[in-house]
């Protein structure tokens, strides 16, 4: 096994905290939060040293009826610039863009006109050559970019090395290794970010890692593939997400020794925000449904829907995924 | 950094889950288990293939006020029998006794006489002398004996070398590192096993493995002992125990690959007397109070006590934690 890249104690000046609640929690509430919420977030993630902040996606009005969505599936600029201005913060600003998802020649402007900084191109493993011209195409407007590979726990390896390969030879600046299903054991996270390392670092590429927690493992694992020369961490605040959510904003900060993360305006984050929006009725987090698709290494759209049946038979449920493997 | 024990397709004949739901989850509710509960948790456990069951502390009558507690505070053999008549099964039955806080000379019967398998003796550091004439004595009575340092997090290295030379010499059969305030990081966690497993294994001793659930790690700390060489593994149902809980019982079966655990029984029993336990007001299980106590390497009573107040102060009860530093 590999040697870990710094220790307990260190600080390594690579490392990246990008916070994704409005993003990857979106998708909990169809992206409808306040402009309260959204304003206040940005500043508490200025204050608490977060170095990106994901506002949303950049989905195509055209595929996606703007009636149903919040403002954040859409990150027009004029949205962004009524939260952020000219954001003169040191935070940098990051939206995503899907394969498929979105009409980026048309939606982007040149980065020069624009207080988006990273445009993070999620893809499968099958659209890498679309992931490609995207990237290139946001490199030249002068973006900052990350692929974003999903659901790589049910790729081959031999594709996830082609996809890597390609990748080195292009513009992107990180390449994230995404657990999708939450499948991952701290074990096999790290394996993956090795691998992910090795392809890619003599291209001068760095690594991100994101986390789901189907398992109760998403901070493990994200402090884990850190150790190991991950520099990029994805967390929520309190790890809001689809399903079982993302690594907790709140551990990550709480764990890292760079003195310029701290604490405090997240906890009154949380104390203002996040509960009520919890009590409001909005649903995330580890539950036995996240474990056992997790455990499968599954999409968890079944235990998703679960989830909004309300349902409580934990093992008729195990049963009949397992009847469907 | 050594190399691991196994992988994760393997099944390691060593490898033993003690459930110890009613013993650290007992801490939750003052031990005040109905019959059935107990009775049901016994068949379940049995069901799922776990090895050893802790069915609670033997703490000294003369000491608690048997009023203020349930059964499972003192364990009598009657009370045992009641439940488990002579245990036909292939499970062992353990208890707990802490040093200090049990009159083992008089409250013990010879192992011929009693229905009890395992006797784990619970004490500080500083206790270790007087663990080890008890652990001597429960020895000589036929009983499989453990010993579990409590707060290591907090003593010092050559204290523990001291002791772990000293439980070499002795006839404890397993010797656990024991994370009382959730305070290790998967990377000490697994420092520290290897530190017990190369002190002790020669002399022919296995090491356990007790998680506490302060930052999440809980089943990501258990399952990376797990694969630097502990043997012992310790969990309860969903988590139950003291403040922020242990490592979930449903998570470690359902990571383990030996065909001998399954997961049914457990899932039917967190349905019917777990949620129901949970709703009748019980709690446990992660928050940012014991998040904060976990990363501040502290015990977590001050954390219990936000919780009993219902507390929801969080930013300002992070503030008072680092003024009492």
């Amino acid at each position: 096994m590999a040697v870990r890249k710094g220790n307990l104690m260190s600080v390594r000046d690579d490392v990246k905290v990008l916070d994704a609640t409005l993003r990857d929690g979106g998708l909990c509430n169809n992206f409808r939060f306040t402009d309260d919420f959204v304003r206040t977030l940005y500043k508490t993630n200025i204050k608490s040293g977060v170095d990106y902040m994901e506002f949303g996606y950049k989905a195509d009005p055209d595929l996606f009826n703007v009636e149903e969505y919040g403002p954040w599936k859409f990150c027009r600029e004029e949205d962004l610039r009524a939260i952020v201005g000219e954001n003169i913060s040191d935070m940098k600003i990051a939206v995503m863009a899907d394969v498929g998802r979105c009409n980026f020649r048309r939606d982007f402007l040149p980065k020069s006109e624009s207080v988006i900084d990273m445009v993070r191109v999620a893809c499968y493993i099958h659209q890498i050559p679309a992931a490609l011209e995207m990237i290139e195409y946001f490199h030249e407007l002068g973006y900052e970019t990350t692929c974003n590979i999903m659901a790589v726990s049910q790729a081959g390896g031999y594709q996830i090395e082609e996809a890597l390969a390609m990748l080195a030879e292009s513009s992107v600046d990180v390449i994230y290794l995404v657990d999708s299903y939450g499948a991952f054991y701290p074990e096999n996270a790290s394996d993956m970010a090795l691998m992910y390392i090795k392809a890619v670092e003599e291209a001068g590429k760095k690594i991100g890692f994101h986390a789901h927690n189907n398992q109760n493992l998403a901070f493990a694992n994200t402090i884990d593939t850190l150790s190991r020369g991950v520099s990029y961490l994805d967390a929520t605040v309190q790890g809001m997400g689809r399903g079982a959510g993302n690594c907790a904003l709140e551990l990550l900060l709480g764990f890292l020794k760079n003195p310029k993360y701290n604490l405090y305006s997240v906890l009154t984050f949380i104390e203002k925000y996040m509960i009520p929006l919890r009590e409001s009725g909005v649903v995330w987090g580890f539950d036995l449904q996240y474990m056992f698709t997790g455990q499968l290494n599954r999409h968890p759209r079944e235990a998703m829907a679960f989830t909004s049946q309300k349902r409580g038979d934990y093992c008729e449920f195990y049963k009949e995924l397992l009847d469907h493997e």
